[in-house]
């Protein structure tokens, strides 16, 4: 019998079938009908779900900076400049971007993004690597998601065309290359020397992509890592550099974890900086951020942008023309990366505005790095567990070691051993 | 030489190259330059430049809601709950959804949108339709264009696939259907007969794309329409969804201009509720709006939602699982149009908060009326100009009668008569 509908599974984009989103797979959709049953009464051997399958940290209690949404509600509604509900320093600042954007957050802006942000960044890119940095090259984003999506739909070309991503990876890239009907080329990471990049497996899975008649176009690296919570060492990233451009591959570098880093002695590192420094492998690189993370997490509010270093201009005009196609970043996502790459500062703030918004990120980091510390301590106390140190990012991965008789079972029942393992006891 | 980059023109995605945004083409580069040159001193026989090639009305001065703003940056910054900077009525409205989201705007929603949003859409839409409307078929967007560039890249399946577009129409759509390797399958509106849709022109589209081999998959249709101002008849709308059943067309309804009604006697009717009265032509329908045009015109905050209707169960699934790779839409948005769609009411409010909306609201709406009429008076006075009434929407469409020699000289110049016309004086 034909279909009651035009557009079936039969005739839609096999691009978007195929996609898959682990974030919000099998697990995920098992944890939402538990949750579901928890609230009619159900009995499980718990009474609530915490859902850690994404960093969404507000969920969980951490409060946004009070600085930053005195400002972004005094900049949604101008009306507050006129009362004393806020510090004169925050009205200042809303009035600064009120001056900037005269038609304020109800205006598509540029679709680039409002310039003075973009401006912003470029001087906070310049302070954080010593490196030049030019607001053109700058592309506000709703989070960085957009602004990947983009950078993929452009520099992918057709069917023969991959892209290297790391396993484990944060599962989005796997979904947005689907899309985009390009192949994967998976490169592991090494568990043992936590997770470091080995360049001779870089070289490997390259190669027997190449082999396959794979057109492997770029690499993605993710620092620090999502999953793997590792922060690269200057070492990796220039071999990294040097691996990406003997082989021609732009690269793109997830850096949305940039203040989160707990190690002792690791500091974060731009890939832009590393590039421009080493003037022998001037590769095509796009760097990403986001307000999601970070000491923030303002997740919802969907800020970030990406830069673009060594991009040909000709390439660029498609970039801006594909990013003028969706009209403009959301305009509170613009504020709030303004905010987050150019917070109050000794210097330009009253020191109660200062110390306060000092206070809660000091806080905020305190409690990401302790809980980093205490995940990894728990997951290591467990049987049959192993888990390297959490370096940076938010995330632990943790390795299971499954007795043979288990992953005996998996197979049996045709699913991987990790989702027996995590779907027991339902 | 070999470039220096590696990622080129020549080796980037074609579909990107190909595809046009005019919006942004030409016309609007020039305006810029122009724009920058007058900063710079430059004279021209002008001293500022009105740029009209977008619906941006907060650009030219209309106001935001006292109201939606209000609430809003309660929502933003709750510490404002605890001060009696508004009414009651605006705290009370901001707390309802800190309660039903009680992480605030800092966390993701659900990718489909926060759900008290969608159950009140859902009644929105009942109460204007009559007809039953379920919050699980609802899709939160950043404005109308992300659920556009979602649902076209879930209903096309390879490059023989097309769309068909009205001629004049918003020029995302071409854009769009260039992104996915489609084809535009241009229907054109009768501008006689003040831009109908003519049923045999439709055919007749349809009909010289599949012998051009072309599978027409779906059909785009803007009522009230962009930017050609027309409100389409109840007779219209039942023929072209005919029309759509008979060719098994999906329909793609863009709503986004519903309030923006200025003839007497018309009245906006959704396709949802001409489909769900004919059950003869069950159609699959996706229903676009946003908040960016209507009454409040907040373009750069970006919320709106399509509500699917008779869709395949499979293939929504598809799209809800498509919707969660672009994590959640931005909460401001979200919150937004609930603002939209569950305004103050005289029941619901005070009679000081309700009364100043409404004053808000008609100002707006008068004002937007007189201005339509006012530009097609002008534009009808103009020698060799016509254009028809502007029914809805926020466009003037006009017909430029250029003298022979004009085309000739156009033809000569290799470009357009029109781009000649609007770039006469440069």
């Amino acid at each position: 019998m034909a279909s009651k509908h035009f557009l079936t599974i039969k005739n839609m984009s096999k691009a978007v079938i195929e996609a898959e989103y682990a974030v919000r797979g099998t697990m995920s959709i098992l944890a939402g009908k538990i949750g579901q049953g928890l609230k009619e009464g159900k009995k499980y051997p718990f009474t609530e779900i915490t859902e850690c399958n994404i960093g969404n940290p507000q969920v969980f209690g951490q409060a946004p900076f009070t600085y930053n949404r005195q400002v972004l509600s005094a900049v949604m509604n101008p009306e507050l400049l006129k009362t004393n509900v806020y510090h004169k320093d925050v009205l200042k600042r809303a009035e600064t971007y009120l001056k900037h954007a005269p038609s304020g957050l109800g205006a598509y802006s540029d679709s680039q993004g409002f310039k003075i942000v973009r401006e912003n960044i470029a001087k906070f890119i310049e302070k954080r690597d010593g490196v030049a940095s030019n607001p053109d090259n700058i592309y506000l984003t709703d989070g960085a998601t957009f602004g990947l999506h983009v950078s993929l739909q452009t520099i992918l070309s057709g069917p023969n065309d991959g892209v290297m991503l790391p396993i484990p990876q944060y599962p989005l890239y796997t979904a947005l290359l689907s899309l985009n009907q390009a192949h994967k080329v998976p490169y592991y990471l090494n568990e043992e020397a936590g997770w470091k990049i080995s360049i001779e497996g870089l070289q490997k899975s390259y190669d027997e992509a190449v082999k396959k008649g794979v057109n492997v176009r770029a690499i993605v690296v993710i620092n620090p890592g999502n999953p793997t919570g590792q922060v690269l060492t200057a070492q990796e990233m220039l071999d990294t550099i040097e691996f990406a451009h003997r082989n021609k591959l732009v690269l793109l570098a997830d850096e949305v974890y940039q203040r989160n880093i707990y190690k002792e002695g690791s500091k974060f590192v731009s890939f832009k900086k590393v590039v421009a420094e080493n003037n022998k492998y001037p590769i095509d690189l796009f760097s990403f951020h986001s307000t999601s993370k970070g000491l923030m997490g303002e997740c919802g509010i969907r800020g970030g942008y990406f830069e673009l270093f060594n991009i040909d201009s000709a390439v660029q005009q498609q970039i801006t023309k594909l990013r003028t196609m969706y009209l403009c970043p959301n305009t509170t996502g613009q504020v709030l990366t303004d905010l987050m790459i150019n917070p109050p500062t000794a210097e330009n703030s009253a020191p109660e505005v200062y110390e306060q918004f000092k206070r809660e990120e000091q806080g905020i980091f305190d409690s990401l790095k302790y809980r980093a510390k205490m995940v990894t301590q728990f997951l290591k106390s467990m049987k049959g567990v192993t888990c390297n140190e959490v370096e940076g990012a938010m995330y632990a991965f943790p390795r299971i070691h499954l007795p043979k008789r288990a992953i005996e079972e998996a197979k049996a029942k045709n699913i991987s051993p990790d989702l027996l393992y995590t779907m027991e006891g339902n």
